[in-house]
């Protein structure tokens, strides 16, 4: 799978592409990632990205031509199936469903906004316009990295224990249950006996009837899709 | 504002906290970083921040002590009003007015998880769940920087012009409107005339319109939300 970021900031993304999960996923040839500085797409003398909105008001808008010779020297359907995501808090609303859905492209491509926003005009290179979450941040960098680590986990050989990523939150129906590992009693808190009985059925049935109990707690909203989705 | 990370991967969250507003944040005393390696709160020769899940089942859980002996170090009300957030996706879901709550506290603490998940011992030393979505991160070093984008862009000083952060997304209530920059005829996409017109009444009203119109065809459930406030 190739991963494309394009951006007025390479430096911004360069650790957590270096590290972990993502780095190894590199190394074994799984993902191949790229990114690509938005300033080199320029043409003059100040490599400029940005200018002033028309109509006025606050704030700078990252300019169309950067953008649109970028994808000119990537090409438009080089790879079949490739996808282009604007990242923008105007955008879908990410979740894990669109994660295993981006897992299976052959090639991401993600378009980074920075400042007010980009021009209007960017949005005809996407295929996709998504966001993370309800909030505003400064660019599109960390939103396409939580895109990519997310993806990158979901290949098949990145994590060594595929049944783990199958029962995380969101994988399995709800949340997941309570983890605990050494030591038994720790500064008092202990370690339910249940969980040292050695007895796997009892485990079980109480794995998923706390599972249960915190998506009901926390989250009511997960519980009624997933009495939709038994109906 | 002190915002500290505690992470088994140190590494990680340098270059997002080395570049743009973040960087400049620091550079200019508003906010103050720390990042602090769990693996140096460990009392073994291997340094090991994780270890099996009692009751077993694939996936490693992060150790319960050196968490418990970072927050012995830093002090469990050593700042008024200091809270220490746990990035989990079990957390109650982040956003913008989250996020403004957070931008006024002294000092916020980040605990990141990793691998299957944190010892739910953990949970005690949190005064906060947070889920920046509904997918699954490899840990919650993204989780944490998120937050930190967030919270230091709403810091005063940091963007230069306030009122642009006032109009972004989630601020002014529903999304944002299309912005332009030049040239005014790109490739054939051209800047709306209204925008060029000189006459800020009309362009008020063509911003305000186009902010409306895109929240409702995007999402409708923002203008629900919205009319609820105006009840």
């Amino acid at each position: 799978m190739e991963l494309i970021i394009v951006t007025p900031f390479p430096d911004l993304v360069q650790s957590p592409l270096n590290t972990s999960i993502i780095k190894r996923a590199q190394d074994k040839g799984i993902v191949d990632i790229k990114v690509i500085d938005l300033r080199e797409y320029t043409t003059d003398k100040h490599r400029q990205v940005d200018d002033y909105p028309y109509g006025g008001g606050p704030g700078m808008i990252l300019k169309p031509e950067p953008f649109f010779r970028v994808m000119d020297a990537i090409g438009k359907d080089s790879v079949p199936g490739q996808e282009v995501i604007l990242l923008t808090p105007q955008g879908s609303r990410y979740d894990q469903s669109k994660a295993k859905e981006l897992a299976g492209t052959e090639r991401l491509i993600f378009l980074c906004g920075h400042y007010k926003g980009v021009d209007e005009r960017v949005r005809e290179l996407a295929t996709q316009e998504i966001s993370i979450g309800d909030y505003v941040l400064t660019g599109g960098e960390l939103a396409a990295l939580v895109i990519i680590d997310s993806v990158t986990r979901l290949q098949p050989g990145v994590i060594s224990d595929y049944d783990s990523a199958m029962s995380d939150s969101f994988e399995a129906p709800g949340l997941d249950c309570a983890y605990y590992t050494r030591p038994e009693d720790y500064r008092g808190l202990k370690v339910p006996q249940v969980l040292l009985s050695g007895n796997h059925a009892e485990i079980k049935k109480w794995r998923t009837e706390n599972a249960l109990r915190r998506t009901r707690e926390r989250r009511q909203d997960l519980i009624q899709s997933i009495q939709e989705q038994v109906d």
